[in-house]
């Protein structure tokens, strides 16, 4: 009977067919916030069906009213094994803007960098490259003989909009998804040796709001002064969503955000993180969130509000002298502990409401919402994941918060009542939704080889 | 010996195939503000240098920096006759954005309107409607024996992104355009049975800023909270950029800005301007500038600051967790009395550098700068082209501020010492610089005719 050393060795072995395949997924511009791309999305969701296929899973892929999702199912070798739910997403974010990038975003390849080699290409991290970590573990054991776990796979197409069509797809298939433990490969490392496990997520509340004035644009010589500019309302708010301490103005915004506990604030003070490095990287040098708080808890255990994008008027080259019709942000809310997301649109709803001069009026789109959500499991599966983890990197992973979201971990304890084990291989420098987003090598093998012991640990 | 009658009569006889000169050159996308256009721009230029040729012009085109200048001189019949100079612009405002045009921009057509007939097209009335209609008068006189007045024209391709290459060009050339009395047409009628001549001019400064923060887009989910968001730095920027009554904020902004003459103030009272109808027209009611002035004193005689366009982060379809490296507007400031543009231009530099934390650095573009310009010709020329409007228009011309920029004017008195007759036919619903520009066919035609007029006044 095939061991674990022999699972680990076809992994080694099958490196480089292994990235052929990852190349082949992360040609597909599966970008789930624009139409144009949709066909695309398909295009990944049917790959990734044949792949499951391929791996002896029944696999499918399932409409929903969004982007489709792929659902597969594999049987363990033993009877009595526990069953695992995979997640990852095969959505990717655009990619603009291009003329950032040094090589085209879906035409992936490998470059060098002070950790090895790299893949660069959009999605080459976030999430192509970790979800195919745990698709590699999987032949690899396929090879060996079977799985050690009972595997089911849920990979979804729009974690990138806020993954609209998950809950009701996730309460309408709670029998088949409903699993022991869901694993979700979507995080980060510590660093490029420390592995992590993820216990706390902010939650994540996406708002667009678009202000009208006039009826068309107007041109500023014969208008201005007279007529109302939406760029100098929507202005207004933005500078009115902190106060001078950095913190979020919305009345209420705070309702239910707790002080970190003291042993998880000891915790992250032992972790050797480093304000001027994780800045530096990105040529910035002092934190700009609220004022008496550390860096780790702007990022990880504090609600934060961010504009992400505004424009209104003349944009292109040159100037022209408009008066416009209209203006538009989108702006997101990262939400923690007990904020209540339908709260948190109300507010900022309100907010803006209270903020319109005559003549201005707001038009609200919402892109998503979903609650916080901190783990606690403290039990067998993630004493054994860390040891599984420890084993593959010779050191033990650190636990850590995330200020990113991934929704669908708060819609398997919401939907499904099921735990999750967030477990993931991106560095901080992967450049995840920005230009020239890359994936270490090492991660996306080690990640496999992480994997791979982790299903053993589970079943042992 | 032709009489006037003749003149006008021929402008009669000869609309439709006038209409049809103007459409072939509204079909030529000149804009002037987009590189990929320059090529149209020259087009344009070719197209005016030939048609005065065929004019008895003895005309030619003549390069700048920036865009080429079409220059012209023909003789009067006369001997002693005065010398005029015209002066119209070629290029026009972009068309964005295209999707609220009902047909395309360049394509110009008829249409029905409550005033007649009206010709739809970017530049149909700003400026190449306008121009043509002096040129067409020409036209007239040279059927009819020749003209009443010596007449230079000059038309630029640079007055929509601020006239760059005007100054050194008058200078240059100070010898040959250096008329008796400059003629421009580039502005509006009292209402569309009423002619105006206009007195007063605000000046422009153009200003583009663009606030930089991390050295990449960053995942707002990993850095938001830790890493200042050049957005919320140019928020607060523009909302600074006026106090709670509507001034500008800028300090020294209103220095030289002189309170407007009684008399004239008099004048406008006795004007039946009507804010609801003003404002009404676009959608809007309440007037939105300087609390504790009039509508007409706010578009007319009082500096303003508007914020003409502002872009950061994603700004496409759905939503990107993004903290963007950059953020921009383009600023506009009109000015009035002694404002000095220079001065202006400083001080909202140094309001934007006030307001930058670590971390963020500011760009500045500048996009030219001219001051205010307040005519007095209270001489023969304007006694003149009052009789000769109120001929034409059955009542006299109302003597206006305008809170449109020529930069031509003050370069014409700064560069050749020379006043200018500002006579115009566009109306305030001509949507110029917005979608669906038009130009009743009533003021072309009875504009060619009020030109006519004017200069037999001018040289009897």
């Amino acid at each position: 009977m095939a061991t674990l050393e022999d699972v680990l060795s076809t992994i080694d072995a099958d490196q480089g067919e292994a990235l052929a395949r990852l190349f082949s997924l992360l040609a597909i511009p599966s970008i789930s916030a624009i139409p144009a791309h949709f066909p695309d999305c398909e295009r990944a969701a049917d790959w990734l069906t044949r792949e499951l296929g391929e791996l002896g899973f029944e696999a499918s892929r399932q409409e929903t009213p969004g982007r489709p999702m792929v659902v597969g199912a594999a049987k363990a070798k033993a009877r009595d094994a526990p069953h695992v739910l995979f997640y990852g997403h095969y959505d990717v974010q655009p990619a603009d803007p291009l003329e950032l990038w040094t090589t085209p975003p879906f035409e992936p390849r490998l470059a060098d960098g002070p950790n090895g080699q790299r893949i660069v290409a959009r999605g080459a991290c976030d999430d192509k490259g970790q979800l195919m970590t745990f698709i590699e573990a999987c032949r690899a054991f396929r090879r060996n003989g079977g799985l050690p776990c009972n595997v089911s796979v849920l990979i979804e197409g729009e974690e990138e909009t806020g993954s609209p069509s998950l809950p009701a797809f996730l309460a309408k298939n709670a029998k088949t998804l409903k699993a022991d433990l869901a694993l979700v490969c979507d995080t980060a490392m510590w660093d490029a040796k420390t592995p992590a496990i993820t216990t706390m997520l902010r939650g994540l509340v996406l708002e667009e709001v678009v202000l009208h004035g006039a009826n068309r644009d107007l041109h500023s010589g014969l208008f201005g002064g007279a007529a109302i500019n939406p760029i100098r309302v929507l202005a207004r708010v933005i500078a009115d969503l902190h106060d001078a301490d950095g913190a979020v103005a919305l009345p209420g915004f705070y309702d239910g955000v707790e002080e970190l506990p003291e042993e998880i604030a000891e915790q992250w003070r032992g972790l050797d993180f480093n304000d001027e490095k994780f800045l530096g990287e990105v040529g910035l040098s002092v934190p700009a969130g609220e004022k008496g708080r550390s860096t780790l808890e702007m990022i990880w255990s504090r609600p934060t509000c961010d504009v992400n994008g505004v424009v209104g008027g003349y944009t292109g080259e040159g100037t022209k002298t408009v008066l416009p019709a209209k203006a538009s942000a989108k702006v997101s809310f990262r939400l923690v502990g007990k904020q209540n997301p339908e709260r948190v649109s109300q507010a900022f709803r309100a907010f803006v409401k209270a903020r319109l001069p005559a003549d201005v009026t707001a038009e609200f789109i919402p892109h998503g919402a979903s609650p916080a959500i901190a783990l606690a499991p403290r039990g067998e599966a993630l004493r054994r994941a860390r040891r599984a983890l420890e084993a593959e990197w010779g050191k033990p992973p650190a636990l850590v918060g995330s200020g990113g979201s991934i929704p669908v971990v708060g819609a398997f304890k919401r939907e499904l009542n099921m735990d999750s084990l967030m477990v993931g291989f991106s560095l901080e420098d992967d450049a995840i939704h920005s230009p020239n987003e890359k994936y270490e090598r090492a991660s996306f093998h080690k990640g496999a080889r992480s994997w791979a012991r982790i299903l053993v640990a589970l079943a042992a």
